[in-house]
């Protein structure tokens, strides 16, 4: 018998959260086989799919740094895949590659041009999901968004919101490797203690603590110099209140907002923006494709230093796990790196 | 008879707007002769007085770039002066001088710290006001906002709010001047026709007009490559909306905010920071101060040119007029940079 593969696709664009059931709906194809293959082509089998907060903008029909997914469209993510079969230089069957573009399915075809052949460094303890992980787009991410806009100096009061979460977490020990005293901002008690007693961030606070705006005053008495934002919303106008001269304002994500259905920004304290000379920049990471090469070079002399720590949560259950993960996602469920796992790699896989 | 000077003292701090006999009151005092002079100090008699959107911020007893006007004290603002008496080598009697912490009061002593003796370049028609005007503090405002963070480059979209304004009308010109395509917007028709018929903005737009949004999204069928906001709030918002890949937000103020009571930022469109990367910039004059004298002299080069216009609204009737400037100012009455004439300078005035 031919064989099957299962895939996730968009059914109805949300307008406040992914509903599960209703805007995603499963669906088993025929998989396609090697003599579906033309030049320049390769046949994937998903091995890891990553979940994370951005994919829940790619739903909107609106104008952003990505064209949205369309209606009865396979959703987008970033995936780790092994090549099957192969009419292109790029890669070989057993090969493990990377895909932007393959979405959340089990098996399909991608042209070579969309498709990456990852080197990973010669480190003791390197696995498969560090493609997804601590060298993948989360973490540098945090990388170009902590050295290129953050820019902390030592001694500076740096700031990271879902310090727990995938990006968060490699932004805030970054911070700390350049010197910079870092609080951390998270959603339990757990992930705090967490970010404390693993990751040695100075402070860590639970958003959800009713104390949390003292809290949050008093750890910032010299105020903030680096706001690394991945929530947006309430802490966002927190950290502005609490906002040093010159203090450079990161803006990496609002995952506070995604859900909301009517967005909303910074409100009693925007204005601070004025009067503490605040820099306030988005980025994507995309924007730093060229120097990529180096600062995964430089995330592995820390990894292999120990300066830096990673941490996964991964899901097992294959595509039918994706309802799971987003609710994990969007509820503050996952610490460190979330994924799904499609299919266990088995142990000749050549990294 | 001593002489008398009139002042005026903050009483109250305003939850909201300036409210006319409430938050102010002009007192009689008599005034400090040359008898009371120390070394280093200098005896001024008030000429003009300048009203500027940020003399709201320092009425609120909140951390800002200056600390906030005291209950009882004489109420900040930048003057023009002349030299009554003088025991410092800075200035001699019947000199021209500016000051910016002497207030609103018609004749004060001053430390020669906190006195500017200011030289004007040698071009015709230049006048005592253009002191605080086209070599003022919301000229080198609009100068080092456009040129430092702006940095518009020819063909690119530059829209400016306020842009009728002081710091608004100069900012939209150095735009023009550097080959921009303006987008200017302002509170009348008559403003607009200004901006386009004197000004030569490629577009100006009245937002009180009911179809402001689609004429505004009109304006910019490109997007925006550079916003210089003086208003906040919904414009704002709007060009959020409409920012371009990369744009720069040239964060001056936020006039619409000033006397709101509750302050609030960009809403519907704030995420927009992100997806489009954009880079939002607050920056205070001061910061420049450095570079005042090659600011002030590519002013002068560009008004001897005739690239660069000014325009004055300038009230009489003393400090008793003070209550109708803040009224036009928070109203938007005033066209260009708004005074209130004090004393006027008598033909030998040295400047």
């Amino acid at each position: 018998m031919a064989r099957q593969s299962q895939q996730l696709e968009l059914v109805e664009r949300p307008t406040k959260g992914i509903v599960p059931g209703k805007t995603f709906r499963q669906r088993t194809v025929a998989a396609p086989t090697a003599a579906d293959l033309r030049d320049g082509q390769l046949l994937l089998e998903c091995l890891y799919v990553s979940f994370d907060p951005a994919m829940r903008g790619w739903l909107d029909d609106r104008r952003s740094y990505l064209p949205p997914v369309q209606i009865g469209e396979v959703m987008r993510a970033m995936t780790i895949c092994r090549v099957l079969a192969s009419r292109s230089a790029k890669a070989r069957p057993g090969d493990i590659v990377t895909t932007a573009t393959m979405g959340i399915r089990e098996v399909g075809i991608m042209p070579e041009a969309q498709v990456e052949r990852p080197t990973l460094p010669a480190l003791p303890g390197v696995r498969v999901t560090d493609l997804l992980g601590v060298f993948g787009m989360t973490a540098l991410t945090a990388f170009f968004g902590m050295t290129r806009i953050g820019q902390p100096q030592p001694g500076e009061t740096v700031v990271v919101s879902a310090a727990a979460g995938a990006t968060g977490s490699v932004a805030a020990q970054i911070a700390k490797i350049r010197g910079a005293r870092v609080v951390a901002t998270a959603g339990s008690d757990e992930k705090c203690r967490w970010l404390r007693e693993e990751l040695g961030m100075d402070v860590a606070l639970n958003y959800k603590d009713p104390d949390f705006k003292e809290k949050f005053k008093a750890a910032t008495p010299k105020f903030i110099d680096v706001y690394f934002d991945n929530v947006g919303g309430e802490q966002l106008d927190l950290a502005l209140g609490r906002a040093n001269m010159f203090a450079r304002f990161v803006m990496c994500g609002a995952i506070s907002q995604y859900n909301a259905g009517t967005q909303s920004g910074p409100s009693r304290n925007f204005n601070t923006i004025i009067s503490q000379r605040i820099k306030m920049q988005g980025f994507i990471v995309f924007d730093y494709a060229k120097d990529y090469r180096s600062a995964l070079t430089q995330i592995a002399q820390w990894l292999g230093e120990g300066k830096l720590k990673r941490k996964e949560t991964i899901l097992k259950g294959g595509i039918a796990a994706s309802e799971e993960a987003f609710r994990q996602l969007f509820q503050g469920g996952n610490m460190g790196k979330l994924m799904v796992e499609v299919k266990n790699p088995d142990e000749t896989a050549r990294l």
